[in-house]
Parts: structure tokens; sequence; C-alpha cells
């Protein structure tokens, strides 16, 4: 059967489904360079107000896993458990997460990515620690899996080459906000990692891809689909991205709060979303058969310091110095630290983490675009949550940065802090659980 | 300012207006290369869905406009008036409308089209009449004006260059279907053609773009809006083509219809459309000041031969033919005339304009393809209209072919025709005039 893209679009556009030969015409043609890029962005504007039913995301995302290699990774023993966090601020959960998970027997073989905009990315703050390689080889990213559990490296080239091509695209047509599209973006990704088992952290709030707890389960329902129709174990956790997660925002911060959490005190938000999402993870590895069991063996491997020698273990193995974890005081530490203080009295009831996240980028924590240089040490360290009161003259959080003029991003920062007369209650991190 | 084309897309893509400056943005940069495809496509797939307002589409055809040159006709001297059909089945309107008004004094200096699927064009129709140049230098397409009132030529290609590169990235991309994209591309190349006065022809019905008459409603009142924003005088018809016009579908079929006509022995539909037509652009071109004065004056330059000296004069002057006027036997006719019978009796409640343009363009009408390659002598003459009774047996039509295989055709053609019990009423051509 001969299709042709512009009868494609057509049909797109008036909202009926495509089908598996359609979407396999369009993926293949457009990896090969046989479709231009005016069609498909064309197509891809037309999904964004038609959508995509079931069948077609799942055969979207099979498509573009065709497009390009799969990890092999066969030749490691054990469950392989993958997770992917749809991003968002102070969101450090891998590095915490990974060591505890292989520390109990879980095999974490880890594609990452860089921060972009208010967003960080685990490769970015993994290069805090000096020495560490993100660029194992495929040899070397196996075996390291197989000797301690755990690898974090960034994706390689040869995967899904589809998602490469389309995301550049829809990064300049306003094409990136589309359940679909994103859907089939992450779960070809993911599949195509070779994991046995996957876990998503779909977060949702005013920090998060998704603005509503909703439009989070929607998305999570159909990756979790995607990925079960493909034959993976895929579930999900719905979580809060209304405030920044724990204290720390900015690079060489939230490595230092990451090992603080191993150690036992990290903040009570990051701790319960790790030991939530660790005992999921153990529960796909097979390792526990509840989430109670899960919880039991998480907090004995950080109060025994199993997590942290799995962690510093890792770090070793990826070239990093490990002692750096033992001394935090070694991290590079920004020329000012600022204190930002309350202007009234109140309950804070909203620290918008979206606003705190473009703040810290603008201290030097972040990227606007690709090529932008991070400055590792500076970032935000809060130092109130949703739900405290504060008094006037109260510290909310300090700013860390090597910039002279930060006045105008102080005022943006001070003005993510809303306050209220009104009792607030803290806000809860884990609010669904879809399997 | 500054502005992103990726900004502009996410705007529309949302449902908010463009600006004048945004609209120029993406005019300017496209015409110069500077904003590629895909981001057009994605912007023009948005508007599909989002549509625009009154404001957007007016800056976005004065922005086309202002992509090229516009056609200075101020050295011919009186009102002149062009017409615009947006296409449809045996629409031979402005081979009879043309000389009838320039025999009355307007002046008729007009840009048209070719042929495509299942519509025919002038330029085409014209081409029937063995010696006829439609390509005159601007130079003699002035003077001709000036001397006898009335030209017909291609479009010259420095007129609206904006509209020639999104037109065909429009045809590609699944993106022609817009009021708006359709309004501005009309209306740009009319008030780039440089009359003073325009009357739209907006068709509706199976063989029209617009499928319903409220349709074709809305988009007349956008352009003559366009039109009148822009400073001219703009109007236009809501006609009917639910059934094609006249009896001819065919190139010298029609050429020899509009001749009959002009001779004051055509079909009925088109002589009431041509008089409704004409009295309009008469009054634009304030040579009269009623529908009735302009009825009576288009009536007597028929019964007079005045029209019919006024087409012979404008063919001759573009170097055609003038005999085949004298003597319609001279064009080329088919090898193959064969009947199309009634299968049962019955009023004739439709002949579907669309399925009995495609029948004709099989017949060797029409072009599938810019490429093809026209047959002057095919096609269709109905033998019967909408509102007819037929009996079993009786000739509904006559197919004109050079082909020697038609039968697959010949079912297609029968079946446009579709017969009720019940007594139905013949169409009425003109429906409305919006001024």
């Amino acid at each position: 059967m001969e299709f042709r893209m512009v009868d494609l679009i057509t049909k797109k556009r008036d909202g009926m489904p495509l089908s598996k030969e359609e979407i396999h015409f369009f993926i293949d043609g457009y990896v090969k360079g046989v479709i231009p890029d005016y069609q498909v962005s064309a197509l891809l504007m037309a999904i964004v107000f038609q959508g995509m039913n079931e069948n077609e995301t799942v055969n979207l995302t099979s498509e573009m896993l065709s497009s390009g290699d799969r990890l092999n990774l066969e030749m490691i023993k054990g469950i392989k458990v993958d997770k992917h966090s749809t991003g968002g601020v102070g969101d450090k959960t891998s590095l915490v997460l990974g060591p505890i998970v292989a520390s109990l027997g879980a095999k974490l073989a880890k594609m990452s990515g860089r921060g972009l905009g208010h967003t960080g990315g685990t490769l970015d703050k993994m290069e805090a620690i000096p020495g560490m390689r993100i660029n194992l080889t495929i040899d070397e990213f196996i075996h390291q899996v197989n000797d301690i559990g755990i690898a974090i490296v960034g994706q390689t080239s040869s995967l899904v080459p589809a998602d490469k091509k389309l995301y550049a695209l829809r990064d300049v047509t306003g094409t990136v906000e589309s359940l679909p599209l994103i859907a089939s973006s992450v779960m070809s990704k993911k599949l195509a990692s070779g994991s046995d088992a996957i876990l998503l952290d779909v977060k949702f709030g005013n920090g998060a891809f998704m603005k509503t707890k909703e439009d989070a389960i929607e998305l999570a329902r159909v990756m979790v689909k995607i990925g079960r129709a493909l034959k993976k174990d895929t579930r999900a956790i719905i979580t809060d991205m209304e405030q920044p997660l724990g204290l720390a925002i900015g690079n060489a911060l939230e490595v230092k709060e990451a090992i603080a959490t191993l150690k036992g005190h990290g903040p009570k938000d990051l701790e319960d979303l790790c030991i939530y999402a660790g005992s999921v993870m153990l529960n796909e590895a097979k390792i526990v058969t509840s989430m109670i069991e899960g919880t039991k063996l998480i907090k004995e491997a950080i109060s025994s310091g199993k997590a942290l020698s799995k962690f510093k273990e890792f770090v070793k193995a990826q070239g990093g110095d490990v002692s750096y974890i033992d001394d935090v005081s070694k991290f590079p530490v920004a020329k000012y630290i600022k204190p930002i203080v309350a202007s009234s009295d109140g309950y804070l009831k909203e620290i918008n983490a979206l606003e705190i996240g473009e703040g810290a980028m603008k201290l030097g924590a972040g990227r606007a675009t690709y090529d932008d240089v991070i400055d590792l040490s500076a970032g935000i360290i809060l130092n109130k949550k949703v739900g405290d009161y504060v008094h006037q003259g109260d510290v909310l959080c300090y700013m860390h940065t090597n910039k002279e003029d930060v006045v105008a991003v102080e005022k943006e920062i001070h003005d993510a802090f809303k306050l209220t007369n009104n009792k607030v209650e803290p806000l809860k991190v884990v609010h669904e659980y879809i399997k």
C-alpha cells in the first residue's frame, strides 16, 4: 500500500486515527529523510489538536523504537529496573534512589539527560563531583552494572533517532505540548534502553510539565499502557511539584543534599519519595512483595550505611573523587550566599517551583540554551517549605551565586514565596501509584 | 521588537491573535527565506484549528500584498472592475460577463488561472480558440484594456510571492481548508492586480470549495471586509454550485456555450448569473445606479449584438481566430459523443457537480496534476437540469471524449444524476448579494 504524507496530515487534521501502516510510513520516511520537516511539523500540530488514541500512541512508540538500536542488557544478571522523572525543580531523586535499590540487589542501568530551562538534569549534577564520567562505552556500562548494580550515563546517539529528530522539530514548532507525543518520546527512549521494568515519576504542579494532577495521571496512564502493550513491567507514581523537591536547587547543592539523604538526614519530602519509589522498584525487581517490606529494607539500607557505600562504589566506578562524599565541604562554594527574608508574616501556601527554578538558572545553576555553561556551585537553598509559618524578617531561602548583580533575580525569587493568613497543611509528595 | 517564530506558533496554537507586527515578521521572514517551511506549516496548521480574527486576516492580506509588486493600472482611463470566482464546474462566466460589461463602458483588466481537479480555469478555456495569447506584457495588457475595455491574462509572477510560496506549502501540508488563509490568498491577489472594484462570486454546493451556503456567506463576508479595510469597493454574490453551471463542461464546449449566451441563446442559469453579476459590476463602475438599470442595459447589449462584438474584439486583440466565433463548428469535436440515459423515471433532484467535474476530467477535459495535458474537445453536455422530470431511457447528458475505454467513467457520470419521486423545484443561481 502506498501512502501520501499529505493524506495522513489531512486525516489527522479531521480527527481520524492513523493506522499502524500509516505511522510506520511516517516515522520510517522521516528518519530516512524522504518525508520533509514541513509535512511532519504540520502533522505534529494536527496531533497537538486532535490527539491520538491508545493504539496510535502505542504504534507511534513502537515505530520510534524500531527506528534505531535497542540496548541489549541480557548480559546483566538480575532484573534491570529503570526510572524516569518527567522533570522538576530540585529533583535529585535518581542520585539517592539508584544507590538504595542497587544496594538491595536491583540492577539500575540508567541513561539520563541534562537540564534545560528551569529543570535540572542528573548528568549535570553528577558532574559536580570531580572526575565523574558520564560517557561510558556500552561494554563499560554493562560491566559496571553487573559488578556493582548501578551505572548512570548519557544517552547513546544510536538509540531512537526518530525521537531525536522529532524532538528537535517539536522544540521549534510549538508542538512539544502533546500528551501522545510526550508519552511516545519518553517511552521509546525507556524501552530502547533495555531494562526489564520501568518506574515513571510523573510530576504535576507549577514547576512540572503537567500543571494539574489530572493531566499527570492521564499522561502516566498512557505511558503505563504503552509499556504494557510493548511487554515491559511499567508503573508510575504521581508526585508533587507544586514546590521544589527537598531544600536544595543547583548542581553541587543538590549532590550534597543527595549525600545527606543517603546519610539519613535528608529533607523529609525527598526521603519519602525515595522510599516510596524505591519500594516500587524493589517490587518490580522481585526483591520485595509489598510496599511495607520495601520501606523497611530501604530504611535499613540508609541507617546501616549500605546505601551510602553503594553511592561511593558508583562514584568511584565512574571515575569520581570519592573524598567529596566523606567531606562535602570540598564541593565548590559560591562567592556570595545571600539570604532572602520574608516581608510579612503568614503561612507559606506556595513556593512556585517554576519561578524558583528560573531564579536558580539566572543565578548560574542552569542553562537557558543548550550551549550555556553551568556554574556548578550556584543555586538556592530553601529555608522554609509550604505549610511553615514565617515571621517578617525570617529567612525564606539563600541564594548561592558568583554573579555580582542579582537584584532583579532576588525580587523574583522573593515573590515565588506566597503567604496567606490561613493555616496551610504541608504538601504530601506521592499522590498516586498507577500499575 | 524582536520576535521568535516559535512564539508566534505557540501563541496561535493557544488561540491568541497575532499582532500586525508579528504577521509582518512571519510573512517578511518567510518570503526572504529566513523562516523555514517547517515552522510556517506548523503555524498554518494552528491557524486551521484556531482561525484568525478580522484584524489578523486583514493584516495577513496586507502583508502578503506588500510582499511583491502591485499592478499600476492608473494609465487605464475609467473604473477598472475585477471579478473572481471561487471555482466551480461549468463556470464560463468570465467569458460572457467580461465582454458584456466592457461593451457597456466598464474596464475589465483581469488576471485568471488554470483548471485543476474537477474545476476548470478561464485560461484553459480561452486557449480553445486557436491563436489566443494569455501572456501579454504589462504594456500590452494596459493598452488593450484602454483600447477595447477588456483583457484577460495569466497572473504575472511578481505579484504576491508570499501567496505563491504559502499556497505551494499549504497544498502539501493539509492546510488549504482554512477560511482566513483562503480569504487572504484570494484577496491579496485581487488587490495586487490593481482594479478599482472587485466582485467576488462565492460558490457553494457539492461542486464548490464551500459545501454550505452558510460557509460561503462567511467566506464572502470576510473577503468583503478585507477589501473594504484595504480601501477597495468589494462586493460578493453567493451562487449555486449544487449542479454544474449551464449545460457545457469542458473547454471548447464551454467556449461554445459562452458564445451562444452572448448571442442570446445560452442556458438560463448562466444568463441569469451573468445579468446579476454584470449589473453589480456596472454599479461598481458607476455606469448604472440600480440592478434594474443594469439588467436592462445587459439585455440590450446581448440582443443588439454589442456584447458579442466586444467578445470578437477581445479575441482578436489577444491573437485569437475570430472566425471560430461566427462558425462554432470550427471548434475541434471529440471522436466519441456518447449519450448517458436514465435508468429509471423521476425528478432530477441533484446533478452532483463534483462528480460531473471529475467525470469530465477523466474524459480528458481536465488535469489531475499541473503537468497533465488537456484535451480541449472533451467534456460533458448536460441534457437535463435539477427540477426536470426524466423518463427511463431519456438522455441525461452526452460524453465527449477521444478515449476508447470510458465504461467506468460512464457509470460514475450516470450516478451523479440523482432521481426522486417527489417534485423538485429548479435551483436558483444567485442566493445572496453582500456589499
